[in-house]
């Protein structure tokens, strides 16, 4: 079901261009970086689109096409997707815009083209979108820069938001499974797509920007099953009166009230992002096993981060772990009199890779502890080297191995780059904030109670 | 006062050093670069250090010293001290650890160190501090990398954190004109360092990170006075339980209850930032002039980040300003049926350079506006360059200047790094996140009611 989006045979672009500045020109050329399938270039004028044979029509082409992307102007959407009904397309992704967001004619018109679409048996995503990414499938549906493999499944109804949030965790070494930029959500809704994601290998999280939700009913009914199988996060925007107006100029869609929205997103299990480093930052916690409890290990190698993270942990109703007296003294053991062996557990600036290791592995076997937090402010100096913290407690969870969650956070900036890559290398999330760390931490416990792992609280 | 600190005419290094281990060797590496005075290396053992003639001891450096770096292990900081006095040193910045934060001794000892000081009128820096830096100077007194240049004095009361931030704010491309990390505060201490900073120039706001402070009447008294001249922000750490447990075993100074910091925060004017980002936001805000009112506009080529913004501005009590029916008319005029001519302005992805500069002076016209955010996901497509968007926000400011600030959210990651580059070098701050350009915004109605500038409410 819906997998013809996201691992097609045959691609489709309709409205391919050798013009760099039409929309058509970049989504074909992305395309071509596919491996799972031809793709196509569609153009009524054309021969050839960016040296590949191009096609009159859908219908002309000799191959099977299960997704085309629509990027022709709107006055001939209408007569290409008949055509892609008549072709016999599965999916299809119309990135033109102009339809249900400008006015009741257009909503109208949008209308007709599900009708359309539904009749052929297809389905849409859009319109007004800036289409569909798969990073394990190397598919950039899309007229912008892909972004980078991860685990995350993105959907978002804001095609610019979502632009810009790809560009923005590209910069950030930040990756998602899949990007689904749904515009007007005149067919394929949150609800469909997030239902097809709860049964995907690839995709942990589904994180959702939300300005508003046309069938609640069925998005609650939906995420209740979701949320079970796999965690839903979601920010919402237009949770103010000023917000709800502009969204409600943008989509067209009814923001409506924030309390409606919370009660729903509690009672179906979704967790709640409030910004959109919350919504990453919950959403990329989920490559670690859940806890059985909220009570939280810090480790650090720099009093101040441990102490924010303390604080941030506090707001989210997270619980710093009482450490037994055997952890506190085999800590005592090896660190230096001036560290601090309680939690926060402050190995101070001198800290090496090596008491990285040894403390990482005490707090984790230590029975009072759910969720260890590694945070570390990556030292320049003392001959250090810029990973080899990052290595201690990497060595550490793999002897282990008791399945309980580790964060980190290492928070230096150009300096903790590569401890950070090495880390998610070995599959544990880094953060750079208190409060990104935080989120990380109560995103994990809450999905721990929604499934009913949550033992001690 | 204090300036010899920060521009001084010649500098010891006590404990400079040519093993690329030691502390003494960064410090004095990093001090090189200093062009205001000459800096001599003093070892005990070393004839040279890193190629300098180096000094057994202070005492024998032929100029003059304002400021002595001392990095020598703890039992010689005491006989050091005293040799600085007799050679008429000014300033200390004390880098070695193991005294006030060690406990009952350590404090003792801090204390002497103290007295002495006071004889020889000296004034301490720390101990257990990462150093000082006066980028606009040139001077780097610390064993870290040196912060970029700009307009925001920091003092960080945790060195590691203060490096975390430095390096981070590297990364991210945002400046500081003073990074002070304050260590035990022995002598010098918050206040007297805002007093000095409510002077100077190039320090256009204040940015204090604080665990606990000790003498909460002088902390008051003296950041009245300075939040008439300059805008202080404060980002407090410990305000939970177990953060504030966390805060005293690191400082060994108590965290207090956070109501009562509050209630002094806000009676003195400080401005309160909940996270490092809030707190580096805000005080990058005030390259701009303050604002007569809250009375905020968007202009934005992107929906999403339109909502989100007007949500976070609500949520600090700012307001969408109703644009006069003029500026209404005349924004429709040119921009394209489907854009949104009310407070947010979403002038649609195909905003050009020239919609941006059109856009933005009719909204810094509009008597109703008192704050201008201006918002860009800058496309790739459609042949638009990197930066026509923010040149069009500049010279819109240019030529209206009417003293209206004006705040830049640049929300596209990699894809933005050029424009925001533009918007800085032109004075206006940049934002990539909408609860950042919010917090800028917030903290620049704060420090206008602070001052009584604000008119309208």
């Amino acid at each position: 079901m819906l997998d013809y989006f996201f691992n097609p045979k045959g691609i489709a672009v309709i409205g391919a261009s050798n013009d760099p500045k039409k929309l058509g020109y970049e989504v074909f050329k992305n395309l071509k970086e596919y491996k799972g399938g031809k793709v196509y270039p569609v153009n009524v004028k054309e021969n050839e689109v960016q040296g590949v044979k191009a096609y009159k029509s859908v219908k002309d082409i000799p191959g099977e096409v299960d997704l085309a992307i629509i990027v022709v102007p709107k006055k001939f959407v209408k007569d290409t997707l008949i055509q892609c009904g008549e072709k016999g397309v599965k999916g299809v992704v119309i990135i033109t815009a102009g339809f249900g967001e400008t006015g009741e004619e257009g909503k109208r018109e949008e209308r007709e083209l599900v009708e359309i679409a539904h009749r052929y048996g297809m389905r849409i995503i859009g319109p007004n979108c800036v289409g569909i990414m798969n990073t394990h499938a190397n598919l950039n549906a899309t007229f912008i820069t892909v972004a980078k493999k991860g685990s995350v499944a993105f959907i978002s109804q804001s095609g610019a938001l979502g632009a810009g949030i790809v560009y923005k965790t590209i910069k950030e070494d930040i990756g998602f499974s899949k990007f689904i930029s749904v515009g007007n959500m005149a067919d394929l809704d949150f609800a469909e797509l997030m239902e097809y994601l709860a049964d995907t290998e690839e995709d942990r999280a589904i994180a959702l920007y939300i300005e508003g939700i046309k069938n609640g009913r069925k998005f609650m009914e939906v995420a209740k099953k979701v949320t079970k199988k796999k965690p839903v996060i979601a920010l919402k925007a237009g949770k103010s009166e000023s917000g709800a107006r502009a969204a409600s100029s943008h989509t067209g869609s009814l923001a409506g009230s924030w309390k409606i929205y919370e009660a729903a997103f509690k009672q179906s299990g979704v967790l709640v992002a409030n910004t959109i480093d919350e919504m990453l930052s919950m959403a990329r916690a989920f490559t670690q096993p859940l806890p059985k409890g909220n009570r939280v290990a810090i480790m650090t190698n720099a009093g101040g981060p441990g102490v924010l993270t303390a604080d941030e942990l506090d707001r989210r109703g997270l619980k710093l772990a009482n450490l037994e007296e055997k952890t506190i003294e085999e800590l005592r053991s090896f660190l230096p009199p001036m560290a601090a062996v309680k939690n926060p557990v402050d190995m101070i600036a001198s800290a090496r890779g090596e008491d990285y290791y040894r403390t990482a592995k005490l707090l984790l076997q230590d029975p009072n502890v759910d969720i260890l937090v590694a945070i570390c402010v990556v030292p320049t100096f003392a001959g250090m080297t810029l990973t080899e913290h990052a290595e201690g407690i990497i060595k550490a969870v793999k002897e282990v191995n008791n399945g309980k969650p580790v964060l980190a956070m290492f928070m230096a900036g150009y300096v903790s780059e590569k401890a950070k890559e090495l880390l998610e290398k070995n599959g544990i999330p880094t953060y750079e904030r208190p409060e990104d760390v935080a989120s990380a931490a109560y995103a994990l416990v809450q999905q721990a109670r929604n499934v009913g792992k949550l033992e001690v609280e």
